[in-house]
């Protein structure tokens, strides 16, 4: 359960209702869990909210309405907060207290609501006249996201300690002989008793020629010497997210184990270097790119230099390469936080990342996660 | 990685074929990530397929080449299969695929495509004489898991025996003076090391009056003498989902606890007796529910009876009860799985849940779940 101050949640829901206000919108249904939570604290997996010029409207069936009841008056109370209990269905609910919104513009989710449910609604609205309009949006809730607030800040902070603190411990339990899957397993464990909710996503222990697939499940091979191994893992603290990689050697490094770290760590420290306030998320991306190409590595990094953090474990900004005219080319700014993350792939050989954590400072950048990225050999 | 032999997959393919025909469909875009693994053995984040009549065009990224064209050839190979690589984005590979089958009229599924993406791709085919026309579909695939073939009930019935093996020694965890969130962790722990590849859902730990709470998060509240405490857990083996709750006493439980016990475990009986082929899901949600009202706890019990379980741990059939004119009143069949979960609470002193995982035979009903419901007194 996160406790933004019910201060913070004002201030969010300000930054949404400008918003509307420019694209004239009267109402906002959020549809989307992560805004939800971002907007009133709440953390169930199921609700709706309806966010007017003077109103939290709070959609959501009895498993919940103890718990939302029990935050009145609270310091995390969600302010302008109208609980509205739904009897048969959520969308019938919904389209009972659309309706009642006479002649509203009200704006939808155009990424978090399917296609089905859009058709059942923008019937259930059509017999009324007067009725609301259904405009679609996309992304508004995500804009106020993106720039952290003192509160998130703070937990950020704490959940980047304590998954540092996980990673310098848990080198401990990468030995010869044990699997990925108990590595994996291993890791699990530490961040829970480190004080996670739960892991960010499904972690990855990969080694030697498995450390060249980016998304590798852990498997069943064995730990051996002379492998690297790419050790990737978060944790949900607080409701916000954090994510770590470390790569390390069994054993004594060869040369060409030494070679791709070092390149994978110049690759990071350009892109780290390259952070702050104006620049663009390409230009951060193409750091770490540029570096890599130096090192004749450019082939052997395919996907992104990072991606933005908070409620959810992958959000904006995405510190990657510019996909097409349409990707608009956004400067990051402070109070932003996002993975640098780069890596080198070889196919059949293996692999090398290297992820910390940043927030964007006036200053520059600072870091959230603090643990050696010296090339380990254990 | 699911791993359900060729031949399955091809009758799956002929299953969801014939449900194309009889709507006189020449494809379906297949969005559902369960969906997509049930149809081609897919485990992965990210891809979308197009099944046609004689292919199974696979639409993924990079990350994911190398681990499909690794099935080729082996017993786990997606029949038909044409792999197609995303180079800048899913919907624009998909909108170009889709502009090769000319006149064809194309499903998607509504429940599963957001808005945004397909107002994009109907703008994408819009530019194109005789393009192929999107026709909102609504769960086909989903009407094919719902009867498990022979592959998913080997694999259904090995996850219940490993889930219940994970349920009779976890009682050893639930001792007085620690929190709910500690016993949580060590049940996790079990799962995963019984093999499970992960939790099927977040642990539900919750004792005293934390027990009339049905989703209750696990807390810092210590495990007290004379508390009722619900453990439900669930674990996901080679992509499939079971799902177990049992309720213990911490020392000897009380009139009111026993009488609450023997109630909830009537009513989870009697649905069990109730499930045989051709019944009505509603009727089995109705034999717990009468037979609580016999009890006089009709008023305890707030959710449904059960789900069905699968690649998703909440599936059709929803053994609950008629919500609506509009909820199909459909009789469960042989080969469907699903759990039965009474329940009753009471706020402010606790509550009891007994759920089983349950395959209905031609003869009546196979218990996948096999641990004592006696209610322990630890």
């Amino acid at each position: 359960m996160p406790s933004a101050p019910s201060a913070a949640l004002k201030r969010r829901h300000e930054i949404v209702r400008r918003r509307l206000a420019e694209l004239s919108l009267d109402a906002l249904v959020v549809t989307s869990l992560p805004n939800i939570l971002y907007l009133t604290n709440f953390s169930g997996s199921s609700a709706v909210v309806v966010l007017t010029a003077d109103r939290v409207h709070f959609v959501t069936d009895f498993r919940y309405v103890a718990a939302i009841e029990e935050t009145a008056g609270k310091p995390v109370e969600c302010p302008g907060l109208e609980l509205v209990t739904v009897e048969s269905s959520y969308d019938a609910t919904l389209a009972d207290l659309l309706n009642r919104l006479a002649g509203a513009r009200v704006g939808f989710e155009a990424a978090n609501l399917p296609v089905n449910r859009h058709s059942w609604l923008v019937a259930a609205l059509s017999q009324k006249e007067n009725r609301p309009a259904l405009v679609s949006t996309e992304g508004i809730v995500e804009a106020a996201r993106v720039k952290k607030d003192v509160y998130e800040l703070g937990v950020l902070r704490e959940a980047g300690r304590r998954l540092s603190k996980v990673a310098s411990e848990l080198v401990a339990d990468v030995r010869r002989g044990r699997s990925e899957t108990d590595v994996a397993l291993d890791i699990d464990w530490r961040i829970r008793k480190a004080g996670f909710e739960k892991t960010a996503f499904d972690t990855i222990v990969a080694g030697g020629p498995n450390a060249a697939l980016p998304h590798a499940h852990p498997g069943e091979r064995k730990i051996s010497e002379g492998d690297l191994v790419v050790l990737d893992f978060g944790g949900v603290w607080d409701s916000y997210c954090v994510d770590l990689t470390r790569t390390v050697s069994i054993g004594a490094a060869g040369p060409r184990a030494k070679a791709v770290h070092a390149a994978v760590l110049k690759a990071h420290d350009r892109a780290i270097a390259a952070t702050r306030p104006g620049v663009s998320r390409f230009a951060i991306d193409g750091a770490a790119r540029m570096s890599l190409a130096e090192d004749g590595m450019a082939d052997a990094f395919g996907h992104g230099t990072g991606h933005g953090l908070g409620v959810e474990v992958h959000e904006d900004p995405r510190i990657g390469r510019r996909r097409s005219d349409a990707d608009p080319d956004d400067a990051v700014a402070a109070s932003m936080v996002f993975t640098i993350e780069p890596g080198a792939y070889f196919p059949g050989w293996g692999g090398v990342r290297i992820e910390d954590d940043v927030l964007v400072t006036d200053a520059g950048v600072e870091l959230l996660t603090h643990v050696t990225t010296d090339l380990l050999e254990l």
